[in-house]
């Protein structure tokens, strides 16, 4: 079958539609014929060299699709051939077909046409297990999302809105800030021209929970933004450097600092976040109080273009590739 | 009555025994006759200035104190006068008499003298609402305790041990790395000869929890040493100098940094440990599995030596105050 490989670590030119071998099917595997993959930044980490595949996975990118069941493993019974899913993987997503464990499968929802639910699955089990398994965000606490309008952003957004939060984010130009408005966001930071930790001591306690993606640099503010018991979630590193804690403050504020990812999660610890998403996420897209939020469908031979377009940062919402 | 109060912020020498008003006795009050005052760290910061009473709290310092029930608020049925009790405090413990919310109020052990029953409340407190209940340390995982020796040290590796966790300390000198040993400690780090994180990662995974008071100049080197999942518990910061903090090695780790204090919490959240210490900490202590360590008993009036010897680190053990 075609894949879309690193040929090589580096830009997004080394990515490359090969051929690859047809992914195994185990006894508890659903074999997905992929419509649609989501691209996240993970993949231009590892397309970097900076975010191997854990043991087992496939080496080519992609940690979420949508599709149609083609093939099922014999011990799996949820599911039935031509049944159409979406997924979250531990990699193997840019290409024709994928093998993912039965826990990691969801139907899609009826709400959602099956291309877009290929940015479904990553970024709202990013938020629910974070944000919500987590950091316990509860009604009437305010969320701040750094970057409110990325795929992660504009998912969490909705979903702090729908559970009765108050949602506070940066983003860097008016265009994405009307855009996090539009999805539910009542504070509104532009970061190039206001100071986040302010802003936030302005409109009340502080941020109860604080979703990152920046790491080192914001960590100081951060710190400072949280209000009392507040959790700083790391899910990312795009700064790259480390920051600096100062331990003082933060137990003033009793605060925990998580880092974490999916990806590295066994099978079982997928599937009892998967779980939670079908039984909390799942029913407000039926009731279409969240919806995905895609910003670009592009064929899967175009990947090093849709990769170019996550870095320039220039998009909202998710960015998915066609097969 | 008399109490020890910070006549200005300094060394030790300025703590003076004064004459200060008796304590009100709120309906939800018991008076305490003070037997003991147990020293704790966060007196030293209080008294240098660092560390201010919360509101409503006694100036005087003072966390936990053993003594005898002297009077009772209107709607306190759980003590009687004459009971032998010790509490956790907000502050106000170097005195004749402290009064405290009832919820805050234990039993003395019938294993533990008056006296040192002073010794146990503080201690006792933070590792179990840290370890065991923030971070949920299991049987057969490792605890790192830095300052294994230390009023609170003594206290988590008993606790650990009793609970079926392995536990590894760190300390400055072979008599202490004995006492400790003698206590359940099992991996024994001079941190004066030896890396704590290479010793950590030749003898496991590594720790699933580390409990430290050192704060910024050890966080690298802590988040090297966490296992997988685990919980770096900061509960002081006596380097004082900030950390630098990778958030790459915390996330493949899926590591969580909290800091705490149990101090300026509601009496209400303080209540909720002492009442969780009583279910499970209290029958340790009557079968003996675990004992507090007491290192020195020191009359009121010499307060001051009683800092000198906490912060020359020469102790083993806690350090208590007697009327």
């Amino acid at each position: 079958m075609k894949a879309v490989v690193i040929s090589s670590f580096g830009g997004p030119e080394v990515l490359e539609l090969s051929e690859v071998p047809e992914p195994p099917v185990g006894p508890r595997d659903v074999l997905i014929e992929v419509a649609a993959a989501g691209v996240n930044r993970a993949d231009v980490s590892q397309r970097e060299g900076n975010y191997p595949a854990p043991k087992g996975a496939p080496e080519w990118p992609g940690l979420e699709v949508s599709g149609t069941v083609a093939a099922l493993g014999h011990e799996v019974s949820e599911f039935a051939v031509g049944d159409e899913v979406c997924a979250l993987l531990s990699g193997g997503g840019y290409a024709e077909r994928v093998s993912v464990p039965v826990e990691q499968v969801l139907p899609v929802p009826s709400t959602v046409s099956l291309v877009d639910a290929a940015g479904l699955v990553e970024v709202a089990a990013t938020v629910w297990s974070n944000v919500f398994l987590l950091a316990d965000l509860r009604a009437g606490e305010t969320l701040l999302v750094h970057g409110g309008s990325s795929g992660i952003g504009t998912m969490a957004i909705q979903l702090a809105r729908a559970r009765g939060a108050r949602v506070a984010v940066t983003a860097g130009s008016a265009a994405k800030l009307d855009a996090c408005r539009k999805l539910g966001a009542e504070i509104l930071i532009n970061y190039k021209t206001e100071d986040f930790v302010g802003r936030l001591k302005a409109e009340g306690p502080g941020a109860h929970v604080i979703l990152d993606s920046i790491g080192g640099s914001y960590l100081e503010r951060n710190v400072r933004a949280l209000a009392m018991d507040g959790h700083l979630l790391n899910i990312g590193n795009l700064g790259g450097t480390p920051g600096l804690l100062n331990f003082g403050p933060l137990m003033m504020k009793r605060g925990t600092i998580h880092a974490t990812s999916l990806r590295a999660r066994s099978a079982a610890a997928k599937g009892a976040i998967v779980s939670s998403l079908r039984e909390n996420v799942w029913p407000l897209i039926e009731s279409r109080e969240v919806k995905p939020v895609i910003f670009a469908r592009i064929p899967l031979a175009e990947a090093a273009e849709a990769h170019r377009l996550l870095e320039s940062s220039s998009h909202i919402g998710k960015v998915v590739l066609t097969t």
